[in-house]
């Protein structure tokens, strides 16, 4: 697998554009994705009761498993504000008119403040999806403008792409992704958007999806609050001609290595651009009995706000770990349990057998500086592993909910 | 019920005192409760599968359903540690010896930073039980000094005590706890110590403790860590002379109804007094179809990182609460849900039916302003109710835990 630069226009066929219509001040909120060919698509939803609007139109126009362009608005979520669904709707027509395809070939997603009512705001929307339409490129800067268009309080934008070959022919995925706060996504996501032109079927593509999503953005946590509208969706227009994949063969092991890959690439951006977060936590989780127990207990390590803020603080507290560890819900022997820090700036044993050994708080320091640092947790009790993505608790992170409307 | 003064000196025949042995630089840091004659005793434990040492050995003295006192200090945990069943039976040991009484007959507690071992400082434990029971005194002054003695990032200390009538007969419940971090109690919680002179059964004495607990120690959260030594005990020894409860009787409704009065003060008083807080969050859900979905729906909103920053920023956010309830477990409808703020400072609705009210935001801040806020959510979807108590999350809570070690 070679990575290759292009975000959500790197595979063939795909063009895309983002701007500002007027939901924020002055930053862009609003973006288009099109496939020139009508695609297979795959989604996962959030498993929040309260799903925003567009996720119920957009689940509605991808049932037949097809799907040609996507709209996306940041600064409003569209979730529990009046004529969510009409206003969700009222986008995906307007692409659609723009686009020259039926209204059920638009997927459409959002992501802002809760409760707040688009309608004031349609014309703008609608007047910026038109607009988008004729602006639409396949180049990597107008896949660029999407990824910008689609952040909120993120500090960077998220995107990837990569090539691989798949019955002898080059096959591209590229994405995009936003989150940074109210992040602790199950099954679906913040935003996730990829496109491929993998020739693959919908069965296939939803189950390769559903794969990669549950050991990446579900592994993720940066506040433990998972949002009404996560949502990641996935495009596979085919262009690539590859033999179609219709079952699970070597080139669908292929696919799915590389998508996994590359939603692991977006998911450590978004908990590394956690709300606030000056460390990105990268915890893993060795010798389980099995790769569930080995994901409850990373997940817990790294959504603990004692674990997060001993980080932030760079002070070595294993006992904050194991405590994290147990009460995760996963039956284990604590008194065989190892835990060590590492980073760029070594590594260094805090916890052998459930017992704490002496360690030169010096070194410690050094460990704990570098952004990313990583927990090891060895349970010594299988053969099983998974690794789960946090970032620190900070100041700035109650800072900008005490102030910020989501 | 009549609120008294004395904690867990207030019934007759116990007396409590509390010292400074060394495991602390200079605060309190040993406590001793004792019964004047054997108690049948009842206890909850941490369901963290990492259990500090105590809990394992008092498990084992509890075996009996009796006890006659109780040894407890701050500053350590004992868990995770060298040697921390054998320092932990060493302290009931001392403090059976100066009693007394057999070395089954004494529970221990502990509270503190995990991973470090008591072995060093046993000699100054040893010699400050052997003090304490020289001062025991069944004084409210004396109670005081034990209730000092547990606190650990504690700001208040924490007490309460009650009189009731039991077949005629007057009957006191007093008691004590401690918790301001790694508060997220599931089942047992952080250190509470209840005493009373009631003459109940072992049986109907923990079944009275678990019913209290579920109702009020479990439903607080201050930082959704749940405690590797949460533990909560209640003797009784019977010298209020009421016909002995064995069933559920009138008498036993009084008692339960006393307990969980006297648990709910004391539980509110460690949300209050959560790490950094400045808000008692209290998230009351009305009409639910049952008591745990109504439970697990506050307890989410309550343990709500955004939720807590929005009290924390006096910002009327009620999006944040009902993604809160939607991702508690709980299916309900969202089309349904009414959701205020109330407190000292006024009443303001913010969402009817699931979506957005205009409301004034200056009046909101008003609202927002009072220590304690209350969160009031109608399902319009049963008769269930539960209230749950929380913190807000601020700048200060981040601090304490960079520099804390627990």
């Amino acid at each position: 697998m070679n990575h290759i630069s292009g975000g959500v226009c790197a595979a063939q066929g795909y063009k895309a554009a983002g701007t500002h219509c007027g939901l924020k001040k002055k930053k862009p909120d609003l973006a288009l994705i099109y496939s020139i060919t009508p695609a297979v698509a795959a989604a996962t939803y959030t498993t929040n009761v309260v799903k925003a609007a567009p996720l119920h139109v957009t689940k509605r126009h991808l049932a037949d498993g097809m799907l040609q362009a996507v709209v996306v608005n940041s600064g409003n979520a569209n979730a529990c504000a009046p004529d969510g669904e009409e206003n969700a709707r009222a986008m995906c027509a307007s692409a659609a008119k723009a686009l020259g395809l039926s209204t059920e070939q638009v997927a459409v997603s959002s992501t802002g403040v809760i409760g707040v009512s688009l309608t004031p705001k349609m014309e703008l929307i609608q007047a910026g999806i038109t607009a988008l339409a004729g602006q639409l490129a396949d180049t990597a800067q107008a896949a660029d403008t999407a990824a910008y268009a689609i952040m909120t309080t993120d500090l960077t934008k998220k995107e990837v792409a990569a090539q691989i070959t798949l019955g002898g022919e080059p096959v591209r995925i590229g994405g995009m992704a936003k989150g940074s706060g109210m992040i602790h996504p199950n099954m679906g996501t913040m935003l996730g958007f990829l496109t491929t032109d993998a020739a693959i079927s919908s069965e296939m593509l939803e189950q390769a999806l559903q794969q990669a999503v549950n050991r990446t953005f579900n592994r993720i946590s940066v506040d433990g609050d998972t949002s009404t509208n996560d949502f990641c969706l996935i495009l596979a227009n085919g262009l690539a001609e590859n033999p179609v994949i219709t079952t699970e063969n070597a080139d669908y092991e292929t696919f799915v290595d590389a998508l996994t890959a590359l939603c692991t690439h977006l998911a450590r951006l978004i908990a590394a651009d956690g709300e606030g977060a000056t460390h990105l936590i990268t915890c893993t989780v060795q010798k389980a009995s099995d790769e569930d127990s080995a994901t409850a207990i990373a997940k817990s390590v790294i959504s603990s706000s004692l674990v997060k803020s001993a980080v932030f603080g760079q002070v070595a507290n294993w006992g904050r770990i194991l405590c994290a560890a147990g009460y995760s819900g996963v039956l284990f022997d604590p008194n065989t349990v190892t835990i060590s820090f590492a980073s760029q700036g070594g590594e260094i044993l805090v916890c052998k057998d459930g017992q704490g050994v002496s360690f030169n708080e010096e070194h410690a320091l050094e460990v704990l500086a570098p952004f990313e640092v990583e927990i090891h947790i060895d349970l010594a009790q299988g053969t099983a592993a998974a690794t789960c993505w946090g970032c620190d608790l900070t100041y700035e992170y109650v800072k900008i909910n005490g102030e910020y409307r989501t």
